[in-house]
C-alpha cells in the first residue's frame, strides 16, 4: 500500500480491498470511545453499534455534517462514492476525526452488471465481499418483514376478508433481493380455493421496499414500530386506506426489524470509521443511509461525510428536503462531484470519444454543473466545493475551463485522486471542506410542508430542475384530491424522476430550460411519511443482462470469492 | 433457576429464557478448546465455528452418536427437541463433555402457529428470540442462492433461450422463509416481452428448497459447488436434464453460501455446547441438520445428541439410510422419545379426552411404539432406550404398561422430566445412553444403493413401515424408468410421506399392517443425492392460520421482544 507501488501497476477494487490489513473492527471501535457494550460483533470486521446509545449521547454536541452529491450522471461515471470514501480518509489525513455514513448496496446489482457499492481502487470500504454479499443481513430482514406483511395481508381475505379489502387496490407489493424481471408481473393465489384468492400481483426488489425507506428515516424502534404501523397496503370497498396497524402486523414486523435497526460499523482502507446502513432507491424513495447511523456519526466523529443517490438534483434535494427535515439535521458544506469525461457527454460528445482533448464539449456540458451548483448556493444556501475525480485522460485545458466557470460563482475546484492515492488524494479536497464547513450559511428547504401539493411540485420543478412548469394527468389530479381528502397534504414530496436529466426527460442532458415536468401518478407512503410523484415509468424491479456477472463469480476451496469486481 | 423455585411456578419457555443467565459464547468456545481464529461472533451469544478446521481435526478420534427419535407424532406433542437439549444438559450433569447438533427453525411457523424449534421449559436453546427469527441469516442466505438460480434461469430463457429450456418442464421453484400459500400457484412473467417470459410458477418455503439439503449433505466448500452444480432446474425440449452448472450458477450460489456453511455455536439453559445448524424438510427432504455440525461434534465432544424430525419411521430412516450412509457416519444409541398422552392417542383417544388414566388405552396404543423399537433394533440393529417425556398427569399404571411390554424387547424406559427439571431430569437417560453407546451393535441400513429404485421402496415400505408392498402411479412407474434412463437408479430414497401414520394414510394410527403404500411421483434431487418418492400430496408451502402469532409478537422500546411462546 506504499504510494509508489500503487503508481506502477493496475490491480482490480477486490485485488486492491484483499492486500490490505484490515483492523480487527473492535479496534476500530475502541478508537470511537465504544465500550465493549456498545456494539455487537458480525464476525472479525464487521460490527453493529447500539442504537439505543444515541439517546444517552444527547448532549454531545454534533460535528460537521458534508454531503456527497454529484452532477447529473452519464453513462462515464461520476464516482461519488468513492470520492466520499476518499475524503473521508482525507480528513483523517490532515488531523480530523471522521466518519463515512453510506448506503449498503444491494445483492441484485452484484449478480447482474459488474460493480458494488463499496467505492473503488485505493477509495474503498472493507470487507468489500461481505458488504456486497449478505452483511449483516439487513436487506433480508427487511425482505422477511416486507413479505410477512404481504403474507398477513392475502392470509386476511383467504380467511374471510373483514376488513373488506378491494384485491384489485393492492398496494403492498413483496420483494426480493435480486434481480428478477420475471416477477415483475404475476399472478397469486391460483389453483383453487385452499391456495389463497387470485388476483394480480407482483414483486419489487427489496430496496425498493417502503419498509426500507422507514428504516431509513426511523429516530428508533418506537418510531419505526409506528412507521410501520401507518403503512398503508391497500383500500378496502369504500376507498378507504388499510393499513399494517389494522392487520396488527407492526410488532412483529419491528421484531423482524430489531437488528437491523442498528448501524453497522465497517472501515475504509485507511482505517476510517465507516457506518454503512440502509439503501433506500433514490427514485420513489429518498436514496440517503440511515437518520440513525448519520446522527450518530454526528455524535463520534467532528466530520461526517455521507452521500444522496443519482445527481443534486434527486439526491441533494431528497436528502435536504425528507430526510433532513424529518431527522432535523442539517449540512454544513457540499461536495459536487464531477467528471471531465462526464461533463463532455453533457457537452453532446458520445461515449466513445471521451478520450480526446476537447474544450468545446466540457464548456458545452459546463451548464449541467453551473445549474447544480446554483441549487446548492441558492436553492439551498449552502456553501459547495466541486471535486473533479481526476482520470488520466483529462487535460490542463479542459480542467481550466470549468475551474474558469466556477471560479464566476465562487466556487473553487479541487481534484481528487482518490481511486489512485486513497486519502493522500484528497488532502486539498479534506481542507477545503474544512474551510467551508465553518461558513454561515443560509441553510433552507426548497418548500415548505404548509405548502400545498401542487405548490411543493412547482417549487421543486421550476427551482430545483429550472423547468417551466409542472403539470399533472387526470390520474395523477384525482390522486392528489385523494390524498388531500385523506390529510396527506402535508408530506413532503418524494421525486421520481430519471436520473439522466434535470428534466423528466432522460434525453434531455446538459442543463435544459422551459420543459414541463409531467407527474403521471401520485401515491402516499404513509410509513414512511412522503408522497411519491411519479414522472414516468419507474423501474422497482431490475432485470439481469444477457451475460449476468453471476456466471463470472466464484469460490475456491478456502471459501475464497473471486469475480466480485 | 433454583430446582425449587422452578416447580412453584409455570412460566413460559420466554420467560425462562430471558431469566437465564447465558455465557458469552465465546467462553463457551474456550471451554471446547477453541482459538479465537476458530469462530467468528454474531453478537454476543452466538458464533459462526470455521468448519474448515474440520479436516485438521481428522485425526481426532469421534466421540459417541445418541440419535433422538420419536413414535409416529400426534397432536398430543412427544417433545423430541426438548428431550435432545434436557438428554445433552443430563450428560453434562454426570460429568460428560456432550454437544448437541440441531437444526435450525423455520421463520415461517415462528408466525404462523405458536411454535419454535428451540426446546421447551428448562431444556431449551438459547438466545431463542435470535435462534428463531434470523439467527446468523443461514436461511436467508439459502433463500438467496435458491432465488438467484431462478433469476438466472428464467434470464437464460428470456435472452433467447440457448439451451432450449422447455418452460412447461422446469422445476425449479423459488423460495421465501415464510408461511405464504398465495404464492404457491402462480403465473409469472406476465406484462410483455420486457417483463420474462410468461409461465406457470410457484413458491416454496425457503426449508424445501434442495439448496438446503445440499447445505446439510456437503462435506465442504468444495463439495457444496459440485452438488450446487449437479442440480437439475428443469428439462429441455428433447427431454434431457438442464443443470445449475449448464447456467454456470454454482460459483455465484456458492459464493452466497460461504457463511452459511459454517456451524453454529449456541448453549442450552446449563450451557452445554449445541451446534444449530440447516434445516430440510423431513418430507421432501432427509430431515436432518448439517453433516459438517454433526461430524465438528464428534470431534469436539465425547457424546453428540441429535435428532431426526418427524418420526422414526420417517426422521430416523433418512438420518441413518441417506445422512449416515453419505457422511459415513454412525449412531451409537438411539432414543425414542414418546409420551403417554400420544400412546393413548396411538390407542383411539381423542385429544380432549387424554387427562383420564386409560391403561387400556396406552395399551392399545402401544404397537406403534413397539414398531419403531423393532425397527431400530431389528432393521437398523442399534440398542435403543424409551424417554419417557412425563406429562403432570400420567399415571403409575400407564407408565407400568410401557415399561412391561418394553421389557419383553430387552428395552428400558427411562422417564424424562427436563421440561421441568433441565438436565437435572435427564440424569438417568444420560446414565442409560452412555451405557448403551458401549454396546457392541450391528448397524446397517435398511437398503443397500446397488437394490434397484423398486427393491429400495419395497424395503423402506415393508422392513420400516410395515406394510404389504409397494404400488407405483402409472406416472410414477414413467418417471422410475426416466431416472434409471438418466443414471439415477443408485442413489438413495428420500420418503415423502404423512408423518402421522406408518402408512401414507395419515388416518391409520397405532401400528397398521397389510397396507399398501402407493408412489404418486418419483423426482431426483441431482444435486443433494437422493430420489423424493411422494406418496401423496406434499405442502411445501404453508399458510398461516386466520389469527396468526404474528399479530401476537410484539417489540417494547428497549428492543426487548414479546410473544414468541
Amino acid at each position: 500500500m506504499e504510494g509508489n507501488e500503487k503508481k506502477m501497476t493496475f490491480l482490480t477494487d477486490m485485488e486492491i480491498a484483499s492486500q490490505s490489513e484490515m483492523l480487527p473492527i473492535k479496534d476500530v471501535a475502541h478508537a470511537l470511545d465504544l465500550h465493549e457494550d456498545d456494539y455487537d460483533l458480525y464476525g472479525k470486521y464487521k460490527a453493529k453499534l447500539n442504537a439505543f446509545e444515541l439517546e444517552k449521547m444527547q448532549d454531545r454536541p454534533d460535528g460537521k455534517l458534508i454531503l456527497v452529491t454529484a452532477i447529473t450522471p452519464t453513462p462515464a461515471g461520476e464516482g461519488k462514492t468513492t470520492t466520499s470514501v476518499g475524503l473521508s480518509d482525507g480528513l483523517s489525513k490532515i488531523g480530523k476525526k471522521p466518519m463515512l455514513a453510506l448506503r449498503e448496496p444491494s445483492l441484485g446489482p452484484v449478480f447482474g452488471m459488474k460493480g458494488g457499492a463499496a467505492g473503488g481502487g485505493y477509495a474503498q470500504v472493507v470487507p468489500m465481499e461481505d458488504i456486497n454479499l449478505h452483511f449483516t443481513g439487513d436487506f433480508h430482514a427487511i425482505s422477511a418483514a416486507n413479505n410477512l406483511l404481504a403474507a398477513l395481508l392475502d392470509n386476511h381475505i383467504h380467511h374471510g376478508n373483514a376488513l373488506q379489502i378491494d384485491s384489485r387496490r393492492i398496494t403492498w407489493k413483496r420483494v426480493v433481493d435480486m434481480n428478477d424481471r420475471q416477477l415483475r408481473h404475476i399472478v397469486s393465489g391460483l389453483h383453487g380455493k385452499v391456495n389463497g384468492v387470485p388476483r394480480e400481483d407482483g414483486f419489487d426488489i427489496t430496496v425498493a421496499s417502503e419498509i426500507m425507506a422507514i428504516l431509513c428515516l426511523a429516530n428508533g424502534i418506537v418510531d419505526l414500530k409506528e412507521k410501520i404501523r401507518q403503512i398503508i397496503v391497500g383500500y378496502n370497498y369504500q376507498g378507504e386506506p388499510v393499513t399494517a396497524g389494522d392487520l396488527k402486523a407492526e410488532g412483529a414486523l419491528t421484531a423482524l426489524l430489531k437488528e437491523a435497526i442498528h448501524p453497522n460499523l465497517v472501515q475504509t482502507l485507511e482505517h476510517t470509521p465507516a457506518l454503512i446502513h440502509g439503501g433506500p432507491f433514490a427514485n420513489i424513495a429518498h436514496g440517503c443511509n440511515s437518520v440513525l447511523a448519520t446522527k450518530m456519526a454526528l455524535k463520534y466523529a467532528d466530520y461526517t461525510v455521507t452521500e444522496a443517490g443519482f445527481g443534486a438534483d434527486l439526491g441533494a434535494e431528497k436528502f435536504i428536503d425528507i430526510k433532513c427535515r424529518l431527522a432535523d439535521i442539517k449540512p454544513d458544506a457540499v461536495v459536487l462531484v464531477a467528471t471531465i469525461r462526464a461533463l463532455k457527454m453533457h457537452g453532446g460528445v458520445g461515449k466513445a470519444e471521451l478520450e480526446p482533448e476537447n474544450v468545446a464539449a466540457v464548456l458545452a456540458g459546463l451548464p449541467n454543473l453551473e445549474k447544480h451548483l446554483a441549487n446548492m448556493q441558492e436553492v439551498f444556501g449552502l456553501p459547495v466545493v466541486v471535486a473533479i475525480n481526476k482520470f488520466p485522460t483529462d487535460t490542463a485545458a479542459e480542467l481550466k475551463a470549468v475551474e474558469e466557470a466556477c471560479q464566476e460563482r465562487g466556487v473553487e475546484v479541487v481534484l481528487s485522486e482518490v481511486w489512485e492515492k486513497g486519502g493522500d488524494g484528497a488532502i486539498a479536497l479534506a481542507e477545503k471542506v474544512v474551510e467551508l464547513a465553518e461558513r454561515p450559511n443560509t441553510f433552507r428547504f426548497a418548500y415548505e410542508l404548509e405548502d400545498s401539493i401542487e405548490e411543493k411540485l412547482t417549487k421543486i420543478v421550476q427551482k430545483v430542475y429550472g423547468g417551466a412548469q409542472v403539470t399533472l394527468t387526470p390520474g395523477a389530479r384525482r390522486e392528489l384530491l385523494e390524498l388531500e381528502r385523506l390529510g396527506f397534504a402535508q408530506y413532503p414530496i418524494c421525486m421520481a424522476k430519471t436520473q439522466y436529466s434535470l428534466s423528466d426527460n432522460p434525453t434531455l442532458i446538459g442543463a435544459p430550460k422551459d420543459f414541463t415536468v409531467t407527474i403521471r401518478q401520485l401515491k402516499v407512503s404513509a410509513g414512511a411519511g412522503f408522497i411519491v410523484a411519479l414522472t414516468g415509468d419507474i423501474m422497482t424491479m431490475p432485470g439481469l443482462p444477457k451475460s449476468p456477472a453471476a456466471e463470472r463469480i466464484d469460490v475456491d476451496a478456502q471459501g475464497v470469492v473471486s469475480g466480485l469486481f
